[in-house]
């Protein structure tokens, strides 16, 4: 399992080098940027010795772009509530899980986890946390649920170190595209209503996300639409 | 349970701003600092929204005064090799646990449990380590195990945060006390080499404190040295 951290538009330079330490502390050094403020002096002086992890650290435009190989994306949030609730409200449900609820999901996997660590003050958006195949949240007091972005950061490193790689190749993003198109298309050689088709096609995809496939049960699903459209292909040919 | 934060002479007012916000994150407040360097703007910046824990902190000038009342004293080290060595050389083990297996040994235990953290520099001396009841070390990677004070203090507290308080009180300094004085007593009666008996009491103080006795144990155990001393004492007595 290759855990990759994507440290969305982060505001302070120190936490971008205390990330980078946190990260080489437990074994990472996948390390994406996503329109980082500059890294001056403070920043490079906060990484210590995992200089080398900055070093590497590539600079993107956006999250998409960062995520693009990834098998699972992660995003991260201290806003349990207000987004359950705009969730239910969707009835698109992202799983919530804790640090070690996901660290517990992910044993004995492999594939490439892109964690998304959202910007210091506003964290990541509703849309951008819409689009992950699950979040995680730290358990914190009521009081005062707000962590620094750094020390949530080795929080979660912390519980993810544990993983052991596995043999269960995670679906690529390439098949889970594939997926959906082949989805999309057999909604609509069902006439399933158009309008409806979208959402469904995204409930789908959150449906399949939370469940981490792995590259063969994609095939395998994917193998099933390809009989279920060869037998409505046949059924419409022989009408008309 | 109660948890105690003891910052042993922390030398940046940054990380003991941190680690009191980290504090209140995880809903801890009981704070004390021993010879800390002074506390300005940056420190009681990083506080952020935990300024109230940083302005109760008592400061304090020995680990010994910082805790007295503690029923369990747990020292952090990053050096597990290093003491592991030193304290087999010494036949004087103190366990040296993760995170998860502190918080799963303390699950249920009511009491004061003391966590020292040490300086940013050279962490806790060997002597330091030497006076707890048990250390706690976080699995870090071997290429860069060091890991910023503030960051390993979050993922301690993260982990002690899921304690549920319990019933078994823990036994205090002042009956821990009474029963290693009880101890040595008892081996002088017994005329025990004499040249032997400060190390014995120590190695038994180890022993028992990685039990996390319970109060009521510890009184069993003074009733059963005290049985002991009355059917020594009554032989003794009658030699004479």
């Amino acid at each position: 399992m290759n855990c990759r951290v994507v440290l969305v538009e982060p505001i302070y330079d120190g936490n971008i080098g205390s990330i980078a330490r946190a990260m080489k502390n437990f074994g990472f050094d996948d390390l994406i940027l996503v329109n980082p403020c500059p890294i001056h002096d403070f920043g490079w002086a906060m990484a210590s010795h995992a200089k080398d992890v900055l070093e590497r650290a590539r600079t993107v435009r956006t999250i998409e772009e960062a995520t693009t190989e990834a098998n699972l994306v992660i995003g991260t949030t201290g806003k349990r509530l207000v987004n359950k609730q705009k969730h239910l409200r969707l009835h698109l449900r992202v799983p919530c899980l804790t640090p070690f609820e996901l660290s517990e999901k992910l044993k004995g996997k492999q594939g490439v986890v892109a964690i998304l660590l959202g910007r210091e003050d506003i964290g990541l958006t509703s849309q951008e946390l819409a689009k992950c195949d699950m979040l995680v949240s730290i358990p914190t007091s009521q009081e005062y649920p707000v962590m620094n972005l750094s020390h949530a950061a080795a929080v979660l490193f912390y519980e993810l170190s544990h993983l052991e790689g596995g043999n269960n190749s995670l679906a690529s993003q390439e098949s889970l595209r594939l997926l959906h198109e082949k989805t999309r298309s057999l909604l609509r050689a069902i006439c399933y209503p158009e309008h409806k088709i979208e959402y469904t096609v995204l409930m789908f995809k959150r449906i399949l996300g939370r469940t981490e496939l792995t590259e063969r049960e994609t095939r395998t699903i994917l193998g099933v639409i390809k009989s279920l459209r060869w037998q409505i292909d046949k059924v419409q040919s022989g009408r008309k």
